[in-house]
């Protein structure tokens, strides 16, 4: 704890903001958060916005650690794999993990981001100013600027130390991009997406599988569907922007209706709102942000959505952005109050991982729209738990270092690389696990793999 | 020419906006350019930023097309060759070309530029307004925001088509990259610049070849020189920033001297103002601006430096850009007043095309200040050109494709990569020449390589 209370300024409340504000109260220190929109625990939330998130092993970790795991865990919903829904409208369940502890949780971002502000302002020295919306960062002077949304007032607050979990439209980011030799790109897909939703049945029960998550993969598009504690599945629907099918050419009731019946006539047949959400929910982009430095000096770093926005595939935005308030709270542990060496070992150890999960989240948008379909992708995946199972200490499927272990993502990417590969030589011109030759997997899992355990610390 | 005379809107009268201006005029189009800049014909020019560039092939046929290339020919110097600087102060002359013929020209930034604007305002429908900073653009109401430095003035201009040459930090791209989905990046290299000069002789006359660029390569870092038409060379010192050596540990006039000692002794025996120069310039910065889309429907389009900025590597950055104006004009040729179209099909042309050049550029800073020095290199240079004499329908080295060719680069990249591996398989332990086995050459290239003539059209 340092020796006088030292005050910190968190730009932003939203999921980030809110825990690492606990971590940070736990240290010892003030903090102040400021956030743009009102207290979402007073004010209703709008429609199409209310998006469930998956929660897995970092995100969970983070919540272990300030201690709000039990309460989480009592709102979330385990799913235990994917339920694909092919075109004939068969079913076909692929489970995530080796087992049933291994699964992933989906949760309202509302109830978490609420239970973590209502945990946050539990501490004395937390304090959350709402309807405050950052203009951007004068870093020289060590000055936020705000603008009061209630009053228009305009105002600026200095602070030694300020860190901002703005997200993907970070203001301060922005100021960052104005600085010399600032590194930045945003790109975006030609999908957009589109919240839709399926009501409890009559009986308030759920109307398909609660335990998965449910895709409809169609090559080039995809729905997928979300449990939620009331009974209801939150859809979201990822389509191109342009060209048919594409949401600039779905524009009647009618066109849209005839797509879902072509597509998906067992979702369309529990949708009764449709056409409504369809055309008053808005069409969300899907982009990846980039950028380097994360840090000007001791005075202001970026965490979160604000440094690395990603696809929403992985299901890794939030567990990531929880994995670099752990990180940096490790490297609070190893520097102290020395924010320079706090923020470049962060950084150090962040950057390198964060640009691994974006790929890898574009990455499995091929897979989940297209190749989840694909008996042989099935099979590479039965036999890809085989091996975790014969071989633990070398082999761990590329989806559970991400989902179920802590692995760097970039050591997950690399390592899922190379397994993926050998996947690809034992069950070449082969149909059923039980004709996939194990004994030669040994060879070339260990000539071509480092153990596990060795690697894991090589890449923080 | 349209039927009743279309006005434009230009903003900025660099090198790209000045040519522009001309082609569009020559069509029959009034022209009103927009500049930050005083008049530079009027105003004397800051010191650092009077950079020499090497016009080539592409900026050639340009100035050709619009009539001016006789009266730039009368101020460029032909640059032969690389005349590189060894570490024992050693010469090694490498020409660019197969013969006198394929020569670079090394010309004024400033001078060019006059000679464009004084071009741009000979036509009566040409107008440049000097000192009105552009603030961006309204897309949907085709407005484009300025302020006039004199009087500090805010105003708006509104037209049916405006295309912005507003060079790297381009304000329109900058409204642009609010718009939804624009894709952008900007990355810095670890290196930076500074300018500095070797002044003429006592007798006026050139202290080094005149007809050479001038490159002293030392691995991470080097140091160039082109001629300039009163005797003088501009240097260009190329280092990283932090580390040692590094701008950022260069702070001292006697540190600086002793580096050069080290490093440059013969150039710096030139350098009388080598101390003032080295704190009196600016340090620039080297970064790649790459964006899409680069127009907004037929309301505005970007051109130049506002849409590709690259590295200085491969001396491309204007001649790339008057390649644009030269490409625009020829859509212009196809599809008349159909702007949307002309846009369109212009960035169809060209994005793949810059793309392909930032690239390039990158990859030869590698080559500048590392590869000229070894022998192996010079060897497969030497071997290029011969394959170029004996088989002129499939090889062309890939500087030839670049510089003395219209080539479009995405072709001369990937054509490049395929030759570099034929080069390096003919010279595999071999130092000389004459043990190259040239027999062997023509199977290789003919099942890699199409015929040039077959290939040169399919991409524009």
């Amino acid at each position: 704890m340092p020796d006088h209370q030292q005050h910190i300024l968190l730009v932003g409340a939203g999921l980030a903001g809110s825990l690492l504000s606990i971590y940070l109260a736990r240290r010892g220190y003030a903090v102040d958060v400021y956030e743009r929109r009102p207290d979402m625990r007073l004010a209703h939330m709008s429609a199409g916005r209310s998006i469930n998130l998956a929660l897995s092993k970092r995100g969970i970790h983070a919540l272990d650690e300030v201690g709000l795991l039990d309460a989480i865990m009592d709102i979330a919903i385990p799913m235990r794999g994917r339920m694909i829904h092919g075109e004939n409208s068969s079913l076909t369940f692929q489970p995530y993990g080796k087992d049933d502890s291994e699964v992933i949780y989906s949760v309202s971002r509302g109830d978490l981001n609420r239970k973590l502000m209502d945990l946050a302002e539990s501490h004395t020295h937390v304090r959350i100013h709402f309807q405050q919306r950052c203009d951007g960062m004068d870093f020289a002077k060590r000055a936020v600027h705000f603008t009061d949304e209630e009053t228009g007032a305009s105002y600026m607050r200095s602070e030694d130390t300020v860190i901002a979990t703005d997200g993907a439209g970070s203001p301060v980011r922005q100021s960052m991009e104005a600085t010399p030799r600032f590194n930045f790109s945003q790109e975006f897909l030609e999908h957009g997406y589109k919240e839709l939703s399926i009501p409890p049945g009559r009986d308030g029960g759920f109307q398909l599988e609660k335990h998965a998550l449910h895709i409809w993969p169609r090559h080039s598009f995809m729905l997928i569907a979300l449990p939620n504690p009331d009974g209801s599945f939150t859809c979201t629907l990822f389509l191109q922007q342009e060209g048919d099918p594409g949401f600039s050419s779905l524009d009647t009731p009618a066109g849209v209706r005839a797509f879902f019946e072509r597509e998906f006539p067992d979702a369309l047949a529990l949708m009764p709102t449709l056409e409504d959400d369809f055309f008053s929910n808005p069409t969300g982009a899907l982009g990846t942000i980039r950028c380097f430095p994360w840090h000007v000096g001791d005075a202001a770093a970026l965490l979160g959505d604000a440094c690395h926005a990603v696809v929403p595939f992985y299901g890794q935005g939030m567990n990531c952005a929880f994995e670099d308030c752990t990180v940096l709270n490790e490297c609070l542990d190893e520097f102290g109050t020395d924010w320079h060496r706090v923020f470049a070992a962060y950084q150090e150890r962040r950057k390198i991982n964060a640009d691994a999960i974006a790929d890898l989240a574009l990455e499995n948008f091929i897979e989940m729209r297209d190749r989840v379909a694909d008996p042989h992708f099935l099979l590479m995946k039965k036999v890809g738990l085989v091996l975790e199972e014969k071989f633990p200490e070398y082999f761990i499927p590329k989806y559970s270092m991400v989902t179920f272990h802590r692995t760097p993502y970039a050591v997950a990417r690399r390592r899922g690389q190379i397994q993926q590969e050998i996947l690809e030589e034992l069950t070449r011109g082969i149909e059923k696990i039980e004709d996939v030759h194990f004994a030669l997997a040994e060879q070339r899992i260990s000539t071509r793999l480092r153990p596990y355990t060795e690697e894991a610390g090589s890449l923080r």
